[in-house]
This record gives C-alpha cells, structure tokens and sequence, in this order.
C-alpha cells in the first residue's frame, strides 16, 4: 500500500496534466495505492470534476476515492530562485508535499515543478543519508542494449572523486530495485577506456572506485551511452559529474528530433518513424528519482505529459515497493564501514 | 598553390585509404595543388602502383605526377604513448611530415594516425601561437540550421577560464575562414542560459567572454547544439574543455548508429534513411584542424575511409588558401593586447 504526494501545481502543463496523470495512474495501480494532490483546493477539485465529467475519463470515476487533496496555497513558480523558494514559501505544494513524508502519512512526493526546488526542498524536508553533501538525479538513457542509469544528471556541479563514487553506490542501488540488475556493472564516463585517461578527479575517483566493493568496469566512453555496453561488456550505471550529465542528457534530447527532422524531410513515414523511436521519448520512463535524501522524491520534466506524470507516479511507488530508499541507506552505511568512500 | 603533405601510414586503414584519398583529393581540387605521401616509400609506391592499375582509379592516372612520396622509415601506432613516440620516432611519418612546413617545403599536414601523438609532435615541429599553452581540437557537429563549431574536443581536459577564452578566439577564426560565418555567435556550454550556471570554470568564462571582443551569445546548452540555435538565435561556435567535448561528440558518434539501428528494425528502407542521415556521417567533414599551432595541422579519425581522407585534405586546402593560421595568430595577438584573455 503506498501513499503518493503528487505536487498538482507543478510542470507547464499543470494543474491538467498533473490531475489526468494521477487518474491514469492509478487505473493502472493495484487499487491499494492511493494519490494526495497538493494543491489550491479549489482549483485542483475543479480540474478534477472537470475531467471526471469528460467521457474520456469515465472509466477514471470509480478512482475518485482513492484521491485525496491536499491543501497548499501557494506555488513554487519555474523561475523562482530554489534557496529563496524553500525559505519563503513553506506553504507552497512542495514544501506541504514533502512533509507529509516527514510526518509519516506519505511514502513519496512526485513533482514536475522547479527542479532546482524540489532539490533544495527534499534536503531540508527529507534530509540527506548520512556522509553525503547533495543529492544526486539519476536519469534512464535508452540504449541499444538494457537501458543505462546515468548520475549525476545536474544535481551536482563540481564534483570531488569522493562525490562519484557515492554516485556509483546510489546509481548501483537504483539499478538493482528500480531495474532489477543483478550485480550491476559501474562505468565511469571519461575520454579513454585506460585509467590514466579523464580529468583530474576523474582519474582519482577511478582509483577510489577500483576498491569500493562494487562491480566497477573502469572508464566508459560517450559512445558506449548509446551502446548500452563497452568492450568488457554490458553497462547498468555510467557515473559523472552533474555538468556533464547535464550537458549530455539535454544533448540527447535534442538529437532525437533532429534526427526525426531530418527524416521526415526525406519522406519517412512519421508514425512509422515515432513507433521505432519510442523508446528515446523521456515520458515514457516518466521520473528521475532524486537520489540520496532520505525518503522519495521524483522529479519529471517540467514538460511533463499526463503519461508522463503517470509513470512518474509509477516510479515512486516501485521505489516504494522495492525499499530503494532503505537499501540505499544501507549500501552507503557500507561504503563508509569499507572506508573507500 | 598549396602542398599538403598526408600521413600515408596513418590510420586503421591506411595505407590503402590514405593513398586512395589523396587521388579522389587530387581529382576534385585545382591542378596547382599537390600532395606529398609521407611514409615507408616501398609500401607507399606499391599500394599507389597498384591503385592506379585499379580501373576504378583510372581518372586518377592523370594525377600521379601531382604526388611525390617522401620517405620516413618509422610509423607511430595507435597504442603509442604520444610523448614517448615524439621524443622516439624521429623518422616517424607524421614528424618527418610535420617537419615539411617547419622546412617550408609543404604548407599543412594531414593524419589519420595516433591523435594524441600528432598533437604533441605539432606542438613539438610547428609550435604554438604566442600566449597557447595547449592547441584545441575544432569539431563540425551537424544541427537542424548550420553547422556548428564545437572545440575543445578532447585535447584539453582541465582548462581553466582563460583557456576557455582562447578557444572562442580560435573557434572564431575558424567559423570565419572555414566555414564563411561573418561575426560568428559564440556560446559557452553550460548547464543553464544564465551567467550564474555551470561549474566553477564555466561561470568565471561567462564573465571573461562578455569583455573579450567576441559576438559572445552567452551560455548554451546541450539541446542547443542539434538545433545549432539558442533562445537568442543562432549559434556558430561552441566552446567547452576536451573532457565535455570529447564526451559528447563520442555520444554524438554513437547515438547516429543506435537510432539507425532502431529504425531499420522496424523496417524502415536503409538506403532512403541513410540518405536522410547523410550530414550525420563525420567523413563529410573529414578532418579538425588542430588549432593554435603555427602552421596546418589536420586530424582526421582512425577509421577514415579514402573519402574521409579526401576531405581532409579539402580541409588542410582551404586552411591554407584563407590563411587561417595568419588570422589566429593576429586574433590571439588583439586578445592579448584587450587584455581579456
């Protein structure tokens, strides 16, 4: 049974795409998990009898009870500066969201708001694991193997060897509960597959990572991303800094349509075309979970479709299901007791 | 006139694709120009004799008398530590034919072979423009609008602002003279649109860029470059240290393939969609100039095909006759005297 804050007011498409999310997520959950839309109660019930009333939602109707709303008058804006945000606007749907974690009456909190936010607001709320400074976002690339996890995606800036190998044990969690590898295979993203090759810190943290007890590979390349493997074989986790997660992650974004543009120029079918590629469309795995604070909170895009903020909602509850949150705790727990990390 | 001297040893596939490509060079460029094959002469003579024997190379014949072979007993390979091989091969083809502009008997050099081994022998043999302390690799990455400079792509690892500044010099120069850009956009790769985005380095170039003379657009992200564009219009060059540019245009490299690959499966007809994808193909642009040593030094990939070669060549040619290397010298020299880099 999990219990899913979702953040009503949060994501461009708010509050339509984030309430039809919910009915569509749960018409597709066990019918013991429930929703908790936060939100201005108002506008959250209306949006919500307004879909219900639609006919395309009549099968949604007999989930109203399994959704509560939550009372939170204000909004955290996209354009809000994150530290301020958190500090000025406690009664935000984020800041309420988050807390009915902290108080015990909610398993998860799933946003497509601030990102940068949402961050700043599971610290403070939620807390981090103990021996780590920030959180860090894992994000799902396809692959032409097993799709790959990759952290940090741009929690984290500047990072030091110490900050990636902590990444390497959350992303080594992420995999094994969320993706159920088993042993999964650490790569670390540099510009040779030889240790002496990458930046400074990228060469320590290969260093740290050969004794951290975990199944490192070594040093993976850009083009074993897509590749879903390098030379010694298949990849489950590719660990970088989050300016270079970053840059890659919005990078390949904008390629796929790139590349759709260029062949719907040449006369390629385009339903055909979008059924080969659906795999590149980031709804479809809906949910980046923010890795480390100590509870459950996803991040979806802020361009977040109703299936997309319905598998982000999925996400959470697998998250919830599999115990990632504890086993993280753990996994760390251990790497300080190994004193690699 | 210009004499472009090519690595023939150089490469996975030389010497046959090497010597095929300076005849395909040879067939699409003006008469004056010639080219010099660096390497074992035995090997190189055989493998041209027998091209040339070759019906499909029967338009080449014409061109033999355009190629002279110039003899270096040695050959740099791929598993070569580059300073090692530098300081070892004297007689190595890619220093003997570097040393050919140091001699002023040719005016550029062209490579397949180990990169890092021909960056440090062109620092070595041409040295570097006054107030460089590393060259850059310039990369032409394909986009929706224009192409679109990106450097460094992998010769600097740890750079610091002031390095980063030197690359936009560069790649300005190089989006002048190469491809045509008058007063080309320069942006700086981050992980957000505002000043205050981005690592630690990133944030102190944003500041350096804006007093530096340069049409400098202003932060860039990884979506950015397929689109070739930003919020604020086109963008001509993009600039990052090599660990981020080399991981991205591997991404790049891989990325084309797995989405090839994706829609072949669904039956998508081959040839219609390698039409459709030709720009994505690197041997169109075929050689990056290695910026900011005195003389042309042009890097192409290990696997160049006698069509990857050909354009390379191509490349080193109209270095040469818009006397790129002149203009970078006198850009960094403005740069110097602003104060600003």
């Amino acid at each position: 049974m999990a219990r899913i804050a979702l953040d009503a007011m949060g994501g461009d498409f708010a509050p339509q795409a984030t309430v039809a999310g919910a009915l569509l997520a749960l018409g597709e959950l066990d019918s013991a998990h429930s929703i908790q839309l936060v939100g201005r109660t108002a506008v959250v019930s209306e949006q919500l009898d307004a879909l219900l009333a639609d006919p395309a939602y009549a099968a949604a109707r007999a989930q109203r009870e399994r959704i509560t709303i939550v009372e939170a008058p204000d909004v955290i804006e996209m354009t809000d500066k994150p530290g301020a945000a958190v500090r000025g606007k406690p009664n935000s749907s984020m800041i309420v969201g988050l807390k009915l974690q902290a108080d015990g009456t909610s398993d998860a909190f799933v946003s497509a708001g601030n990102t940068g936010a949402q961050m700043a607001a599971s610290m403070v709320v939620l807390r981090l694991h103990a021996g780590l400074k920030r959180p860090a976002i894992a994000t799902i690339f396809p692959s032409a193997l097993n799709p790959v996890v990759v952290l940090d995606s741009g929690a984290n800036v500047d990072c030091s060897a110490d900050e990636l190998v902590q990444f390497a044990r959350l992303g080594a969690v992420y995999a094994e509960d969320m993706l159920g590898r088993d042993n999964p295979a650490v790569g670390l993203l540099s510009i040779g597959e030889e240790p002496e090759k990458g930046n400074a810190v990228v060469k320590e943290a290969h260093q740290l990572l050969q004794a951290a007890g975990l199944n490192f590979v070594g040093n993976v390349e850009g083009r074993d991303l897509p590749a879903g493997a390098c030379d010694r074989g298949p990849i489950d986790v590719v660990v970088c800094d989050g300016f270079v997660g970053n840059v890659v992650l919005k990078f390949y974004e904008g390629t796929a349509p790139f590349i759709m543009g260029l062949l719907k120029q040449s006369g390629i079918d385009e339903k055909t075309m979008m059924g080969a590629l659906k795999q590149l469309d980031y709804s479809e795995h809906g949910g980046a979970p923010l890795l480390g604070v100590n509870g459950v909170s996803i991040i979806s895009h802020g361009k977040s479709s109703p299936r997309a903020i319905k598998n982000a909602v999925k996400v959470a509850v697998q998250a919830i299901e599999t115990r990632m949150n504890e086993h993280i705790g753990r996994r760390l727990h251990e790497g300080a007791g190994a004193g690699a990390a």
